[in-house]
């Protein structure tokens, strides 16, 4: 399809989104042209927003967990077709053909396109996608609530997989909000034990109902003492600095200190802390292809299922102020205007 | 064996050491004792000397390098026998019972006594460790120049095993000095390719014929940066603080950035040049015992061998200030009076 698409854009940082065509031009060979019907909205839509990162372009179209159905398909497309119910997340694009791509990596792929840097995102009625990156929803998830899980979901899954985490291990999750609601439920049907670190006390509750075995105050630096030595691996998913020597302290020997969130202050390692314990800090972006299918089907088979508010996508800019203000429980999904 | 032992200790941070001696007790029933021949100058032994680290007891006696003959053994010793040849590094005990130990992590035991902390080193007549820290020297490796895989050797060689790189790994060794020349021949035999990096290049010729494939200058900031994306693995040998965005920078994606040098200050780690390539930052400290005995026993099969200046023990304050001076090429070993 070509033609004229609706959509919220912002004009410039810190603005108020407001309606806004473009045009779409030819569909590439190996790309699908997707319907949107639901799309959450990240903290991450909120940096590009405020060009936090300085890499924003407006007008700015967000969203990049996207729920739809494909109308068109390139040429080129595999396992596709229209009608068919799609995913997408933080990427639409990588060029897969170098090293990263072949060997599976396709999420740390030098040339992967974010699908809201330089193109509109799913704040619209179509996005396109490259057909590796338009991920087909299982039947039995739910398709009003699976946005999340394209962006949340698969960046926190991730380094489950990725970094080998046990079903024996003791695990922490730092932060209960979009990330973390999911992380806790994740880690719980993985099988560990699952300590919820959270700022809020409101959320010790729903934290517990999520699975976690265990709630701390992540304010509380005498709680975080007891902690010592104690985790397998901590999953920080919050975007703010907090006393990271006390959570590498924390950790059990092998033990991980693991960031999804992007703190923008470095993190301060005194390389005695790694070395006595043999310990590690890691990061990782979102999950690859192979990755995010298997966190569907394992999410499916666990009934894991992100908590979401649903808002009109017309009431785009109170449902941002609702996540701005962190009143979210615990993700704000617009539905668009044709949701089934 | 008791009595008196005769020793070389320090009586105060910074001080020159002087013969001293002290009395033994009851030997352990677990433990053995061991007549040194050969003992290392490594740079902790300086950073004791200097209480740099804040836990030196004096009369301090330095040296955890140590090749010795065992002379007495407790009654529940288990392998050893007085005669054998062995070999001590930076521990000399861990408590054996702890999860840690029972797991085979016991250089991770929370409990385990550095050979220099609050007792007498191996600037000694004789030792004494846990007959589990007393490695026994396979006959093929050269006494006299065998100490420093004890302390350096294993502190490299452990990363290698414990974080699974591959011979197919590009990596880096940064630092080419008692632990940087050892690391640089393991990861030579293991497959790698080899980059070496120096801040001195009088040492280009040498980390070649050491085996590197590649040498650079680390303090050529625009080196560095052309090395981006490259490294699998960057070991880190120095104990001072150098450009880590950079090294971190020349990570591939999935690489990783390790510490085995005690770099005092903070290193400053920004979340995001973790997240993209999902790298990680990681230290260890000294290898378990039996990642020790697989290190001698490759070292053996791929005549790896420190390269050693010899000191006679009673010039141990020359010794000291050889290294000191950073004229070491590349391992300072004292020779015991009754060194065969």
């Amino acid at each position: 399809m070509t033609g004229t698409v609706k959509a919220w854009a912002a004009q410039a940082p810190g603005e108020a989104l407001q309606p806004y065509e473009f045009e779409l031009g030819p569909l590439a060979a190996d790309w699908v042209e997707v319907a949107v019907e639901y799309c959450g909205v990240c903290h991450s839509d909120l940096s590009m927003l405020d060009n936090e990162w300085g890499n924003s372009q407006y007008p700015l179209v967000p969203g990049h967990e996207i729920i739809g159905r494909v109308v068109a398909c390139g040429d080129a497309v595999k396992r596709l077709k229209p009608g068919d119910r799609v995913g997408i997340g933080w990427f639409v694009a990588s060029c897969n053909h170098c090293h990263s791509c072949v060997g599976g990596d396709q999420h740390l792929c030098r040339k992967n396109q974010p699908t809201i840097v330089g193109r509109a995102g799913g704040f619209a009625e179509r996005v396109r996608a490259h057909w590796l990156w338009a991920e087909p929803l299982p039947q039995d998830l739910d398709a009003a609530s699976a946005g999340p899980l394209f962006c949340g979901g698969a960046t926190v899954f991730s380094p489950i997989v990725e970094f080998g985490v046990k079903p024996t291990d003791r695990v922490a999750v730092v932060g209960i909000g979009g990330l973390g609601h999911l992380a806790v439920q994740f880690l719980r049907a993985w099988g560990c034990e699952v300590t919820a670190f959270s700022s809020s006390e409101s959320k010790a509750d729903e934290a517990r109902e999520l699975g976690a075995h265990r709630v701390l105050s992540s304010r509380d630096a005498e709680a975080l003492k007891g902690e010592a030595g104690r985790y397998d691996f901590v999953l920080v998913t919050v975007n703010v600095p907090l006393n990271w020597v006390g959570y590498l302290q924390a950790l059990a020997p092998r033990g991980r200190l693991h960031f999804v969130g992007a703190v923008l202050e470095p993190v301060k390692v005194p390389a005695f802390s790694l070395i006595g314990g043999q310990k590690s800090v890691s990061g990782s972006p979102m999950a690859r292809p192979k990755v995010v299918a298997d966190m569907l089907s394992f999410a499916a088979r666990h009934k894991i299922r992100p908590w979401v508010e649903e808002f009109p996508m017309s009431e785009v800019n109170q449902a941002i102020a609702h996540l701005r203000d962190g009143k979210a429980r615990y993700r704000v999904v617009l539905r668009a205007d044709g949701a089934a």
